[in-house]
């Protein structure tokens, strides 16, 4: 199987296994797992923040941010098609008791000018607005990237009216490879960014809130609510080391590999991708003439290439890790020679 | 002054002091308040449900029914400029749980077709949609109404995918009116309908949550819960009885009046309104060469007309029961000629 | 019927419907009311606090009172039948998010020493205590009153730790009444208290919550999100004028009268009532022979007199402003009455 | 160091380290990871339960149980001293709504007959009772086990009365081994039960919620809501398999080593052991005179070992797989030491 659905699905590479197996652990309640205080460190330095914490999901990291910048009856900023929004089970509205305002941004791009027309009116009868969310790179539309200049911008105003950024930068390290920019200046502005040692990083589980030690600190208390307050998690923390430091590398690869795959869907008459939107490892087409997805993904599948439908005519590939330039070329064919057949059949 | 900032200005007329002074009173929190429980009787007569509950707001009325219907962690279909979405404290959040799923209406008319697109995909991983709340008439749209057939195409669909719908009928008898429909058969479909005393009824205190029984006896733990659970509640509902059985007679004469003051603002160059669009007692404006419209409130008040701007550029006129035609007559003389002074001005 | 279920029963005097119907009223949302404004100042005064804010219910009062002071995931500390925790429908809990601490106290009285043990240990893993709440008088331990000289010791011990305290004052008129001391004296340590218009005090709706101009300004926001942000409420406020400047010199005739009630039930030897106990208005004795206290109660409606079954075997008996002497003369006879068949049954 | 603080500093064993390296994986969100599913279903069936499924840690567990059988408003009957109201950082109010009802426990094992008193009355304005939550064996109380017949007769009345009954669980193999009871005959009648794989049972990380299946397909949603949904979680569960098959056997180890310290510290006449108390690998102790807990603990320390002090003059020893009957042995004269010195000063 040549499996695309998503960067989710990466396996434990053989070092991270090793890695895995010789960690050394502590008690991390206890704040005594020395693997896991080395990569909150180093995180926590990459990014120029000073403090990080490990999370076992970027829901937890992205929930407790939330929580952490809100009070309970204020709004949220975020986009329409954000995780925060559409995948998190709406725990803005359980956990932090917090209403999404909702941006459409194009290819998923939030600027501030967009940003600002949704602050309501300072009266004590209206909620306030307590966060905005950006989210780098946009998964559902299509892993796009939303430039620094663009961030810089959101920063400032941010700032100038008083409102903490949190980013939901599950794929940053995409980002930061698709713009060639380091991480620690893609995410100067923001109070805090969760990233994942997961996904296209290979990490088997795992995430982390990045921010100052001070929201750091109280985050360790909404994990521990939240039930993230694992023991010897050193063992994960092992493995997150190499996708931190090692598999930051060789993201370009996936993005090539996302491209090969773009080009190839591009070229028939039956499919419609947005080509500039094409940006780092997801490749979003639509079937024409209202073709269903699901079971264009299922006949893939007979052909050992796993896709997802994300909308009615909507289909997605992911590429990562754990699928090879000659992988994605054969997953390439195969695409092409199945939208064929759908023009042939429309 | 002539107070057309809102219909929630209302002054008790006098017969509903009267009727204040004289109520036959108990303690409601035990069921013994005789007037509460008439008033509470005829509501649900009149809108053909088996059951009713006052409450002191329609904020109240709402949020008891979203809670009523939904479960923590749920979505909530509603119109992008709703009440309960903009002006309810965000505690659909807060009290229920549930994020809000905000999808733009024309004129704030939330057709299915629109609805059935916001339903996400059927997965454990994924919220789920609670309820459809529609407003009928729509404030934040300029008191616009949602056609009967409409209604009905969503009380259609909601029941074939199993979805309550509530209504924030907080102006219903207003949308009755100008549609000629008895309220009853255009809240038929609704599971629960919120509708206020106060504002074009004219109570000073008051709004009425209709349902089915079992909803109803439901909503009185969640009354309490919010601190609505008062207890010689009968003074209000004395008003409340008059609201229910007078005041909904002759709305028509605010409509009336609002068509006035909206030809009176069509005809000046320097403003613009939507004439179809305004549908009952409520005439939204904009300015035009993104003149002021905060300091365009500040001087129709110093001319003894008070507006709301509702936008930068966005004023409202509300008609009601304690202006009467000769004063529309007059704020649409004194609004045509600053409209003037503005033109002349730009 | 002579109505000894509870203080809540109370209707509106003559005086009080006479305000109503002439109160001068505004839209209290804009804090146009004059008469709300004005039983505000009087009430803030009162209690030698900044501001004051009038709400629907006294549980509406606590509940803004504890989401002021606390955040969501904090402790509450309380007394063990308090009406917070045990009539409020959790909403420490829904709305606030807040966990009750319930401390044991001697008929009702919270003192430091017993506060200052339930603090846990202060680590990141445990959740903090974000106010401590009393209650004064005690209604669930049958209106006792906690003295000045306790109330000082909790005051300066809360104020040494860094902790808020609120009083739950629904009958605090009923406590300063009993001690002969100014209930701003009474309540100069509180950081926030609630009292009731209704009840004792005789308006058919309404209490107060008095504190910091600061906390009131915030407490306007939750009173509004909770649905209490009623429109012309001066109608309510009127009455509340009569309750806060005149009927809150009588309550001694209530205490009076309790004890009256308190001194039959002594004098029979089918009941026991804890004589040092009774100490305002609230008289609560327990049925000996494991007597069942509904079927009591019942016999005692047969005779014309109204009484609460408040445990298995307990009834308890609340004087107010619409039971005169010579009624509960009468209650306490048939009490004595029905206590002797009692006795001769068992 | 011979660190007796807790159980949950247990590190990996060798056997677990080389099963998580080479632990087959997959996308468990998808319900891919064979070596998740196989725990899942052993856990079920050691448990005669219908499904299972795993957590990153006891409190999610026990908080996802605890909202599968609540609604917001409720009461959660729970021990005065249980894990679930004191360290759980009040997620029973934030995450289900719900209001502890603590009831005290001799040793911390709840009766039937202590349980049912504390049920409020049946009546509107009244929270109602959603859940008791059992704790065995009991942590707090010093690893105290409550008896098949007790937790029989707690079975039959909440049957009776209809409330579910959910077992924090996290010792539940100790209580199992010093009953000698299997476990699916001990928590028989709870309709759901969370284990841990950590703390006695030695894997790094994870915890188990055991169910019906319909409770435990509702259950991966709110783990997902919780953060909780992670990806190739099967190098955690390869650990978790040999915690559930082999490291349950071993536990009258730790039983056995607990009484030999507790009965060096019962000869100490500075220090008060309740022997009857130890139960299982749970040691509380109070030292007499009020000397200080964490003190003595700190002298602990720099003769290498590690103590709790969980009290102002209680500390806690807890064995495990870690501490070997040597260093047990070698802990007890230590402290007998320390406890004779302590004796000396006072």
């Amino acid at each position: 199987m040549i499996d695309l659905r998503s960067d989710t699905v990466t396996k434990p590479t053989a070092a991270m296994r090793l890695a895995m197996a010789e960690a050394e652990v502590g008690d991390d309640v206890y704040g005594e797992d020395p693997t896991v205080n080395r990569l909150e460190k180093d995180a926590a330095k990459i990014f120029g923040k000073e403090a990080a914490i490990f999370v076992p999901t970027g829901t937890m990291g992205n929930q407790i941010a939330i929580r952490l910048h809100t009070q309970h009856g204020q709004e949220v900023i975020c986009e329409a098609r954000s995780h925060v929004l559409d995948w998190e089970m709406a725990m803005m509205a359980v956990f932090s008791g917090c209403q999404a305002r909702a941006v459409q941004g194009e290819r998923g791009v939030l600027t501030w000018e967009k940003i600002q027309r949704v602050f309501g009116p300072k009266i004590y009868y209206r909620q306030t607005t307590g966060l905005i969310c950006l989210e780098n790179t946009h998964n559902m539309a299509g892993g796009t990237v939303t430039p620094l200049d663009v961030l810089q911008e959101v920063w400032r105003g941010a700032d100038k009216v008083g409102l903490p950024v949190h980013l939901d930068g599950a794929r940053v390290f995409n980002a930061a490879t698709a713009l060639g920019v380091d991480v620690a200046e893609l995410t100067a502005g923001f109070e805090t960014v969760m990233f994942c040692l997961s996904k296209g990083l290979g990490s088997p589980v795992g995430s982390m809130l990045v921010g100052s030690a001070k929201a750091i600190e109280q985050a360790r208390s909404f994990r521990k609510a939240l039930g993230g307050g694992m023991r010897q998690a050193g063992v994960l923390a092992a493995a997150g080391l190499i996708s931190l430091h090692e598999m930051t590398k060789r993201l370009h690869e996936d993005h090539a590999n996302a491209r090969l795959l773009a080009d190839a869907v591009a070229n028939e008459a039956s499919a419609e991708v947005d080509l500039d939107g094409v940006q780092t490892n997801i490749v979003i087409f639509s079937l024409k003439g209202e073709a269903d997805a699901a079971a264009f993904c299922a006949r893939l599948k007979e052909k050992s290439v796993l896709a997802s439908a994300v909308g009615p005519h909507a289909v997605r590939f992911v590429t990562h890790y754990d699928v090879s330039r000659e992988m994605c070329a054969e997953a390439a064919a195969i695409t092409a020679a199945e939208l064929k057949a759908l023009h042939a059949y429309a």
